[in-house]
C-alpha cells in the first residue's frame, strides 16, 4: 500500500537531478530515480510523464508568468518594456532557485536531446510572448520581433547568470542584456 | 545497371517536395520519391541520408555563406553590419529560389517534427554566426546577442517573404526587419 508522501515531487526532482549529474541523463532510468527518492516508479509516473519531463515541468509555469506579465503591464508601456517587465518578474522567481537552475543547465548542456528540447521550449515561449503582445494591440512584424528580442535577451542573460563566478542576479543581467542588444543592433 | 542520371539530385528534390505537398511529409516514403523521380532508392540514398535531409540539405551551404559573409565584411564594419551584409547575400541567393523556398516552408509548417528540425538548424546558424563574430574580435555577450538578433531578423523576414501576396524581395525584407528591430528594442 502506497503511503502519502510529503513533497514526493520535490524529492523525485532532486533525485533525478543528482543522478543525471552523476551518470548522465541518457544512462539514468526512472526506476533508479524512484529508488534514490525512496519512492515507487508508480509515484514517479503520477508526477511526470517521463524522465525528460522532470527537467521541463517548469516550462508551462514560466510561460504563464511571462504571458500574464505582458498582459498586466501598464497600457502606456512600449512592447519591449512590457516584455522586459515580464522577464524581470520571471527572473526574480528563478533567482530564488539558482543552484537548481545551474545544475539543470549543466545537465541540459551535456545532452543533444535535451538541448534540442530546450530550444523548442524557448521557441514556444517566444511564440506565446508574441501572441500576448498581439493581444495588447501590437501588430506584426513588431510583435514577433519584440518577442524574439526578449527571448534572445533572456537566453543570453540566463547563460551569464549560470556561469561560474557570476555575482549578478538574473533580473539585473536581463536589463543589462537588453541594453547591450540595443547597442549592438544600433551598430554602435 | 544504373545509368548516370543528369541532375538526379534536383529531380529527387522536386519529386520529394511534390509528394510532401500532396500527401504530407510523414506519409511519403523514399520508395515513392524515387519512383516519382524515375530513379532508384539506391540513387536516393547516394544523395540523401533520409527523407528529412531532402529539406535540410541546404543548411550547410547557408551556414557557410553566412560565416564567410561575416568573415569577409570590411574591418571597420560594426558587428551588426557584418551580419546584415552576410544575411543580405544569403537572402539574394534564396531570392532566386523563391518558389522552392515557399513550397518547402509550407511543408515544414505542416509537420511538428520538421518545425523542430528547422528551429535546431536556425540555432546552429546563430551559434555559427556568433563564432564568426568572435573570430572578428567581438567579445561576449555582444557576439551572442548580435548573432541572435541577426537570426531573429532573418526568421521574421523569411516568413514575410514567403507569405501570400508579398511583393518585396528577401534582402529588402531583411533590411526592413533589422530597422524594425532597432525601433522595437529602443522602445519607440
Amino acid at each position: 500500500m502506497a503511503r502519502w508522501e510529503p513533497d514526493s515531487r520535490g524529492r523525485l526532482e532532486q533525485a533525478a537531478l543528482a543522478l543525471y549529474g552523476e551518470r548522465g541523463f541518457e544512462a539514468t532510468t526512472v526506476a533508479e530515480i524512484a529508488e534514490r527518492a525512496g519512492l515507487t516508479e508508480r509515484t514517479f509516473f503520477r508526477h511526470f510523464a517521463d524522465k525528460r519531463e522532470v527537467l521541463f515541468g517548469g516550462a508551462a509555469m514560466l510561460q504563464e508568468l511571462l504571458v500574464s506579465g505582458v498582459a498586466g503591464a501598464p497600457d502606456a508601456a512600449a512592447p519591449i518594456e512590457a516584455v522586459l517587465t515580464a522577464l524581470e518578474a520571471a527572473g526574480a522567481l528563478l533567482q530564488e532557485r539558482r543552484a537548481y537552475a545551474r545544475q539543470r543547465q549543466m545537465i541540459i548542456a551535456a545532452s543533444a536531446e535535451l538541448r534540442e528540447r530546450e530550444l523548442i521550449k524557448l521557441a514556444s515561449l517566444a511564440s506565446a510572448l508574441a501572441d500576448a503582445l498581439r493581444r495588447r494591440g501590437v501588430s506584426d512584424p513588431a510583435a514577433s520581433l519584440t518577442a524574439e528580442a526578449g527571448i534572445a535577451v533572456f537566453r543570453v542573460a540566463f547563460e551569464r547568470w549560470t556561469q561560474e563566478g557570476n555575482q549578478k542576479d538574473l533580473p539585473q543581467l536581463i536589463r543589462e542584456s537588453l541594453d547591450e542588444l540595443r547597442v549592438v543592433t544600433a551598430g554602435l
